[in-house]
């Protein structure tokens, strides 16, 4: 991503196997604050400048959860009951930005950048993708985020990114379940056994939160509301 | 792109607008090769190594033909009388490896893929792009290229990346004209009074060449047959 493509921009980052997904799980069952790094060393030593009990380590390296870590890159384990209040520190392979987006809060990031566009603006939708390659899943999302934002809007005007991610989405508007069979991340996760992910990373508006990267933390960017 | 993206693999680049176009073009046209090189000065050099007559200098820096250059970027201008018989040292800002490609020589492109991959084998397709961004021209040319190298072929599996092409192909079917009233770089090329360009390069299988780089030269790689 050139430097030219963010600025003064809102920018949206996709990932939807897993990490997007991961963090909008965790806020949405309580937890305080997520904050990113990069590395597991980072994470780690953070780690050590906290009550225990206050933080919980997380991330994934190669699918699994590094040694030592409390949590995986699981959404389903980012339950209220181990994850409510507390703060966690989250170490995963993609950067984050402004907003993060998944299918789980597609709708309410929708909402959210409407909001922040309202006055006019650019957007910037980043595809995080899956080893430096694009990743089915996040372009399929994208398409949705952009045929949320122009809904009702003649006044967008779409690069041609937005254009294929809107052409991507188009077989999947009826529902995203089968993104699993057709995305090569998805099929490697469910042969790696985490099938069940794949299927909680491929629901739709499950929460109603955007979130936001600010201050070095991700936190909800406030319920969207019905419009 | 990565190297492990390139080893060992088929490559095909596709650059609808125009580079591909231009080289199939020249090459149909009867120019004995097209010599490419990055930069106005290295081209400018290379072209006093040859009898006058001998070589055409060509190629474009912001749409238009650099100062002292015999042809800019438009395929219209690569004429049998213009460029029959002579060397062509072709400077873009788009690079160039194994086989290049563009609508006006998918089936003859289709075909060399097929050709070469007879024996089983990976290939990579590179979409150019414009100015270092997706253009959607060279994502719908991939797709058509995916679907005839796919076509009655169960065993090919298919990238994410394949899976998009072939999904922003899908509206094109019936033809790629529209693509001129979607693509960003197709609508500049318009406004710039380049309107004439586009139809050239929109237009399918104009040429039954496919082009090869090879020994730092693009030149045909044979006429391909009905099959």
């Amino acid at each position: 991503v050139a430097p030219a493509d963010v600025a003064d921009r809102v920018v949206v980052v996709i990932d939807v196997l897993r990490a997007a997904t991961t963090v909008a799980t965790a806020l949405s069952s309580g937890a305080r604050a997520v904050i990113p790094f990069e590395t597991i060393e980072e994470t780690i030593m953070r780690g050590k400048a906290y009550a225990r009990g206050e933080v919980l380590l997380a991330g994934e390296r190669r699918m699994v959860r590094p040694e030592g870590f409390d949590l995986g890159n699981s959404p389903l384990d980012y339950t209220p009951e181990a994850v409510g209040g507390r703060t966690i520190l989250y170490s995963t392979t993609n950067g984050t930005a402004a907003l993060t987006a998944a299918f789980v809060n597609a709708t309410a990031t929708v909402s959210a950048v409407r909001d922040a566009l309202n006055e006019g603006g650019d957007l910037t939708v980043i595809c995080s993708g899956h080893e430096k390659h694009l990743a089915l899943e996040d372009v399929v999302c994208a398409g949705r985020l952009v045929r949320g934002i122009c809904d009702g809007r003649d006044d967008v005007i779409r690069g041609d990114g937005a254009r294929v991610a809107e052409s991507v989405e188009r077989p999947f508007m009826g529902g995203v379940v089968s993104v699993a069979y057709e995305a090569a991340h998805a099929r490697s996760l469910t042969a790696a056994g985490f099938a069940d992910d794949v299927h909680a990373c491929l629901t739709l508006d499950r929460f109603d939160v955007a979130v936001r990267y600010a201050d070095r933390q991700l936190q909800l960017a406030g319920v969207a509301t019905a419009r």
